[in-house]
């Protein structure tokens, strides 16, 4: 099959390098300096400490438009797909999604492709460079149809060495599951300078995440709260020496994904008139600091 | 005049050398080593860069007791006072408090002493090591009686270099418009990390600002609130390039004034059943923060 996956950032190349075993993959890049560097070296993929160099991944940038392909994967940042969304807007292929938060969902309904899924990727990745990348935890994806029949989207079904692939039947719960452990973890982590772990280890640190989940948990209208409680929990301890993107973000003053993350839940606490003084308050601190810049 | 001075911090250095330009002052210290020092090679005052050895300061170990004194100033942080309080119980000599915040006027009420008095001192101060001190920002202390007459209190109406006095009609306002100073600059900075004046530049932080005086003014029920924000604000933009006691004491790993400052703010929110999100939270913050350590 042929795959073409939009994004050169740490989603991108990891995408690009595992998909690569079984498939025809180009990396469309937002710079033509990054496809040249990959087209004449390759993608390099750490594991482990292992270094392993793939050799047959073609990269083009963005602005040379995009080829035939048989499927096609957004791993841009939820604000950079405005940006994306005309080249792709009368495009027939299959779209598949992995932006974090919900907001990216409004754009879906203007696309004219009869086959769009979101996927959920928990895997950690670390970009070293242009073209290297370090698969830094070994995780899932998580796909869920929008438009059109799951079973379609063959990836689903194939084995992926170190790489798995699995089927949720709601996008809307898959998404808001990852939303709250997104929402939970990174803006408290960013703010207090903490690897996830330290969200529990500490006792005041622990009282601000449970803070927080009681306030996000109301405002989007989570059914089953201690179910979900439990499992913001085990992702932070699983990853408790992990620091959360927001933090590394801020840390090398980069751009934070706070307005995919908290934004929504703003914007949903504010028509449905609930109180959001903890979430707002995080909000501003990261809004400050990623203004303040490196 | 025989002033005794307890505490060898900033403060307690910077009021013993200026006051011994007029009074014989014996300065009484948590450790032997910093008394041993001081009657050795004085204490070293630097002004605008310029720094002057006074040599006539007798210093004491607190622990060798108190001797006779004609006035007896507490320059400890507030969390050590519980620690103080048993040596100067019984004592009649006229007292001056010079704690931040306003949960030590409850300690007052059992001291035997007539003549108890009340500061704010409006001063920068830094410690360089155990006898030197630096006056980084000429300011005033305030002083008003908690019992006794003011005017028995002869420092009020004494003329010293570079180091004012003002009397103040009523303890309870000249504290609270300090406490709520502290309270809106000292976390907010701790946390955010920034200078004092970073929290009016940046848009986001000034949000934060606006929000936290606030829920603040409404919890201790300030009356003038338009006039007390403009207050906060000036203090802000006048240390612009100050980075806060509670900021620095973060960064050094030392112990803040967090329980001085926003406990008494949040034990007054619970007992009159106010909303404390935003205080309550940044207590945690700064709290979590502390017991991180360096």
């Amino acid at each position: 099959m042929r795959i073409g996956i939009i994004g050169g950032g740490a989603i991108g190349l990891l995408f690009a390098s595992h998909l690569s075993e079984n498939h025809r993959v180009t990396l469309y890049t937002h710079t033509a300096e990054q496809a040249s560097i990959i087209n004449h070296e390759g993608i390099r993929l750490i594991v482990d400490g292992e270094s392993r160099l793939l050799a047959g991944i073609v990269s083009k940038s963005l602005d040379e438009g995009i080829s035939d392909e048989d499927l096609l994967i957004m791993a841009v940042k939820q604000y950079h797909l405005p940006q994306i969304l005309p080249r792709i807007n009368d495009i027939q292929v299959p779209l598949l999604f992995l932006q974090n938060g919900y907001g990216h969902i409004s754009y879906l309904k203007q696309l004219q492709s009869q086959a769009i899924y979101v996927g959920v990727v928990e895997h950690g990745a670390l970009k070293h460079d242009l073209n290297t990348v370090e698969h830094t935890g070994l995780g899932i994806t998580r796909i869920a149809s929008f438009k059109g029949e799951l079973e379609q989207l063959s990836l689903v079904n194939e084995m992926f060495d170190q790489f798995p692939f699995t089927k949720s039947e709601d996008y809307h719960t898959m998404l808001v599951d990852k939303l709250v452990v997104n929402s939970v973890i990174n803006p408290l982590t960013a703010i207090l300078a903490v690897e996830n772990g330290g969200l529990i280890t500490n006792a005041y640190y622990y009282q601000l995440f449970q803070a927080l989940f009681e306030e996000i948990s109301g405002i989007l209208e989570i059914q089953n709260r201690t179910e979900s409680f439990e499992h913001v929990k085990s992702v932070c301890m699983a990853t408790a020496e992990n620091r959360s993107s927001m933090l590394t973000d801020l840390e090398n003053g980069r751009k934070t994904e706070i307005d995919a993350i908290l934004g929504h839940i703003l914007s949903e606490a504010k028509s449905k008139g609930k109180s959001d003084c903890l979430t707002s308050s995080l909000y501003k601190m990261v809004k400050g600091k990623e203004s303040q810049g490196g």
